[in-house]
């Protein structure tokens, strides 16, 4: 978990270099708490951004959804794809416009995906996909019959080519601008859960799990 | 405000299409508070997909970065791109693992973007992407300088082809599954700013205008 991938030209941070991390590690800790990605593919030369939900299991990325969807049907025939993970930790106030910013931290993986067919595999991808996202929710379902089975489609992506970018801290404003009279610093953001809302069909009393009534994500 | 658009069979919604919008209304309420997009594009047959601010000015999206930057060097030569924002709502469990979902709303523009090159609607640009993520931010400011105006890239990019997704509401699950036991219902999931912390280089006594202290994304 220590490895340090070596950038190639196309994950080569270019802009502001010092905010590009190559540390294995380091982009693990954003994609596992990250549960929604940006999944980039092309088709008739347009390029298409379609979000969806993922999971990690090693060195590999699961992406699922229906065997319906436009942009799986693609990625299943091996195109070229980019899947990019961004948290959003606040806004960065300085006293010039010109260095206003983001605290961040994103993940961009390129690779190719592939369908997973076998069906021991998918139902494992899927497992995977289901404790990324909510930890101990599977076990709690009904599970996939055969049909559903065959109607979602699991897609790996191996995680090599890959690079992280990391921006936290205050502003940083030119020197001469410090004694400008305009207040500066940073407003944190973060994704937070409230109350959970019963299903109003919900039959009988059925109390609130614990992994729902305390949803966070993992730091 | 009030246009329907007609989707082309690009941005038609192909799987759950009673989840496709082509309601203009609608999908710049999802522009509107949002202020992450991700910016898909294509360099040498490889997908990329960024994330960057954005800020909207009537039918028109702009997005700014560094002259510096890779994506913006390439969308400036008008190459198609595809603009997605992704506003998260909540974890939407089900009884069955198949039907669980999540309440989300999305808009995906294609398009090509470019660079704006006069120096009094960069000005202009710049604002807008300002007051879009902070309102009120852009008077506190040190304006830009014209070396600043330089390094800096503002692109646009028209409002045309689009479509917005959006789902909301609690699980649906199969009818036969009603009677199943375990708890289903809604994570609701929310961005929310907290305490804005102070630029420890700030000088003197200087409140945290109102804008940061209270900092919510309307709705």
């Amino acid at each position: 978990m220590s490895e340090i991938s070596n950038p190639t030209s196309r994950t080569r941070v270019v802009r502001e270099p010092h905010r590009g991390v190559y540390d294995r590690a380091e982009a693990y800790r954003i994609l596992d708490q990250g549960f929604i990605c940006h999944v980039g593919f092309v088709a008739q030369g347009q390029p298409y951004v379609i979000p969806t939900g993922y999971g990690r299991d090693g060195d590999n990325l699961y992406i699922h959804g229906s065997a319906a969807s436009r942009m799986l049907r693609n990625l299943d025939q091996g195109i070229p794809a980019c899947v990019t993970v961004t948290l959003l930790d606040g806004l960065v106030l300085a006293r010039s416009i010109f260095n206003h910013s983001m605290n961040y931290r994103s993940v961009v993986i390129l690779g190719t995906a592939h369908a997973v067919t076998d069906q021991e595999e998918k139902l494992k991808a899927l497992q995977i996909l289901s404790d990324h996202i909510i930890p101990g929710r599977w076990t709690d379902s009904r599970q996939p019959n055969e049909k559903e089975l065959k109607a979602t489609l699991a897609l790996k992506l191996p995680i090599e080519e890959f690079s992280a970018k990391v921006r936290q801290g205050p502003p940083l404003d030119d020197e001469e601008d410090l004694s400008f009279q305009t207040w500066a610093g940073v407003i944190p953001l973060q994704m937070v859960a409230s109350e959970p809302i019963d299903d109003p069909t919900l039959q009988g009393e059925i109390k609130i799990p614990e992994y729902a009534r305390n949803y966070v994500r993992k730091h």
